[in-house]
């Protein structure tokens, strides 16, 4: 694909993308074929499915996903296509069935995916090759991973790097406690540019920059690296940074991650307004360390490990456009939703936070397409946003 | 066109079409073209263009078509577009005009579309040749039909082929007693791929399928249609199968058409929730038999004919995702629509049924986009949405 | 660009353009580059950006410009579009600024455009080369034009040109009393075209049929233009037609303009329904005249001037088939709004006007969007939207 290579070609290092990879609709074919036809996305939380017949649908962009237990408590992948005449057989979220039953003209599927019943199909009708398409499925700490490509990269390293870390957390034993969508009226780059880096939570989120250090520059939160690395192991949590950045070789066959933790500010024991817990305590977190977890799995989900609660990031193209930024908040599996945790006050930091993301990403989006754009330099606090855009370009041009 | 022959001929018979057909713009304005701009397109019935100066005007994709009836109570058809600038003349639906003014700047044409007046428009403009583009119209039996084409196929054998069957319940002779619009999130052809079968009734249609045998397959309807080749006789309607079919040889140059009636259920006179009656008998009808014929007027056109009241089914394109559904009730014409007419026992069932199909074709339109989607086998069940797709292609691929 | 001087050479003179140029995206594309990237654009009143620290901010297509008042009191027109990562600085409308401070990573420009300051770029970071980019600017009379070109045409005729009749309104001590913004579903040329020319006031405008003398063809005009030419010179004001159209030679260089005075009909003092007075006389104006006069400031942007109140046009694309038509009334300076200025009975004429004008030019656009739309002929009456058509055939064809 020549134009598109000529567009990878004239692009700056570490400067903001051109134009057209933000606007234009063959690239954004791109984008889907090439990252997120290919990348493991996260479906759901093991909690979600976690009984035979359950499932989970996920859709992003065109496709659709589902997950389900099946009699043999296995999980499965499947494309939420009827291969009839191609309805989709579960509604986007949770459900409960015995078989799978398309709700068109009822073909039925096995939990197992396979083609039990199909009334009416006439004699030389196999059923055997009308079987869901499966998909790869991973699941690391109780969340549910999938493909959508046959070879996707290996979870091992993953799984590997960051077991000692994040064993503390018993996130495999964790629920969801509130789940939110924010609509974005721009390209996923644009979000994904906005997630990676921090330059901008001092100038645009004023109450992120009350309570977390990640909004000092480095220099500036190097005293406060000192500080967590006591109070951390003091509470069993590790304050080790793990892993290996998305433009590391090894991110070539491998699903790249980190760990690190960062102190909240003085007085500050989670991420709350006032900085008092809003849950109990993560698995075996001995006490409230004042600090916080950031954690990628994969390219393309993040978590937020507070003491007392996670909170997961996920990010899904919707058209060229438009991209849905999701937050999911996990406390541990036998909290009491109503007496222990305080979702209000859980939820306050990341939602203020995000409308504000929205905001300034809208704003981006709109600048972005005007003819006077120039790509800009990116700052030294944006090293991550500058190996989004590297790993985006290298991903693109293969 | 190669691509797009490229694309029929790798269709594989008897099953769903390729996903270009239902999401491809280009593809979607050959539909148009060949399709909608040639075909017989229902207008309105002749109730509704009764007096001299009534309008009726219908919006189809980018056009507009008005039925006019003029000072000789003859019926024309134009191209709803002023030839001064082009505006829109009448609005869609019904009116009543002296003339045809152009609310714009007031170009006045006749009845018969000649152009009357245009103010100030100097010595040299030759108004003869401004009149209204004449499109081509048909009647029958009340329901006036208009195509886009120059040489639309021939009504005759439509015509000679329905007249005895539809006698009896004196089309002509009846109103419009509601009607209603569900727009479609789907192509056109999902819709009427939908509209086609009735494969999907059993699970999809719990409330038609409580009442009427041909949610059956053939062999458990035949006894059905035993019993109503003597009910329907006995109450003066035909119960004899006439037509052919749209992949008929005749059909390349006729209109086709079909008649067939079959069994509702035990205690079932009509299609309401209880089977009781909801409106007089239709014309010269002498009792309720308990069924119901599906009438075919052309490629695009269906009638559903109660012993009291008949449901006309359009469907209209408005781009190449949506699609607008329409139901007609007609009664008989001397009919007291407030004490004769049960209006909403008369509609229940075919807007449940309407929104309930609304769902499961954007659940299809929804899976078909998915790179996961495989065209499928259709059932035995669906014949006539196999001779649907192939109609379709053939038209397509002239 | 072949296809385009096709669709050009293929236009019939003096008559509506081919439906191409309505709806094509191409076309729009080359609209925007060749027209609305090229003229003059209305942006804000000098009222608007009055102290050193205001801002106006003006979106068009993609594009937005800061009109922006610096500490010597001088005005910069800048693109809004950060030199980092591209945001947008300002919103659309009036804000005022110590610093031009981008909301996103607090990049920091002064009134003048410099980058001042940005954190955290490192050491090799140029600030001289990240200031904001700068447009043409001219003011007149107190409105303030902007260009996106580097060459722009020359503002120098229409100063001296219309210096004279404009005076004794003295617009640049007025403000606006009203803004209101009509979307209008319609190509911008639909719009410009309904808003160049009177044959269709008869028929769609009676409330300014009942008072503009306008409205009436040339021949019925002429008493009228005489009684204004007593009474406007009897009040200070002029009624001496002055300008070159659009299609003179001298436009090819210079912005065209017009000035021309015309007669309401008896009893009307003013554009409001009763004719009565809405606000104080303007500047130096001695008496109500009975009159309005017709000012081009460029060949986009419209006066029309009542003895009491001004009434400015502006027309902006925002796709190829959606146009924001806006209205701005002024009055004088020293008004007082509240006690002195009936905004209700100002704004009721071309609040009503422009809502049956919406209405006709979205017909107007469904219309020509028919296959069987044809360009037809215009009427004398409506030479001003020859002039517009031929214009901007010229201007495509560069």
């Amino acid at each position: 694909m020549k134009s598109l290579k000529a567009l990878i070609d004239k692009q700056v290092p570490a400067h903001s993308l051109s134009q057209e990879f933000y606007l234009d609709e063959a690239v954004y074919r791109h984008d889907l074929d090439k990252i997120f036809m290919v990348e493991w996305l996260y479906v759901c939380h093991r909690s979600q499915v976690a009984e035979a017949g359950d499932c989970y649908a996920y859709d992003i962009a065109d496709e659709s996903v589902m997950v389900v237990r099946d009699e043999d408590l296995q999980l499965h992948a499947f494309a939420n296509v009827c291969r009839h005449r191609g309805s989709r057989i579960c509604t986007a979220g949770q459900s409960s069935h015995k078989r799978l039953v398309c709700p068109y003209h009822a073909w039925t599927y096995g939990l197992n995916g396979e083609l039990l019943s199909a009334r009416q199909m006439g004699d030389k009708f196999d059923k055997c090759k009308f079987g869901l398409k499966v998909l790869q499925l991973q699941e690391f700490c109780g969340f549910i991973f999938i493909s959508f490509a046959a070879n996707p990269s290996s979870f091992d390293l993953l799984k590997k790097g960051l077991h000692a870390s994040l064993k503390v957390f018993d996130l495999a034993n964790t629920k969801v406690a509130c789940h939110e969508v924010h609509s974005t009226h721009a390209n996923w780059k644009l979000v994904l540019e906005n997630f990676n880096e921090c330059y901008h939570c001092g100038p645009a989120h004023k109450e992120f920059s009350a309570s977390h250090s990640l909004m000092l520059d480095k220099e500036k939160q190097r005293v406060f690296d000192e500080l967590i690395s006591k109070r951390a192991p003091a509470a069993g949590i590790s304050a080790e940074p793990v892993g290996f950045s998305l433009v590391d070789e090894r991110a070539q066959t491998h699903a790249p991650y980190y760990y690190d933790r960062y102190a909240l500010f003085k007085g500050y024991q989670t991420g709350s307004e006032d900085g008092r817990p809003v849950a109990p305590l993560l698995g075996e977190v001995e006490a409230y360390d004042g600090g916080a977890s950031n954690v990628a799995l994969g390219n393309l989900t993040y978590l937020l490990i507070y003491a007392d609660h996670v909170v997961l990031y996920r990010f899904t193209p919707r058209s060229v456009k438009l991209t849905d930024a999701e937050l999911i908040w996990f406390v541990r599996s036998d909290a009491d939703l109503d007496k222990d945790v305080d979702i209000e006050r859980m939820t306050w930091l990341w939602n203020v936070t995000t409308i504000a993301d929205k905001d300034i990403i809208e704003r981006n989006q709109k600048g972005v397409q005007s003819r006077f754009y120039q790509p800009g330099p990116y700052s030294p606090m944006e090293t991550y946003t500058v190996d989004f855009i590297k790993w985006y370009l290298h991903k693109l041009s293969k």
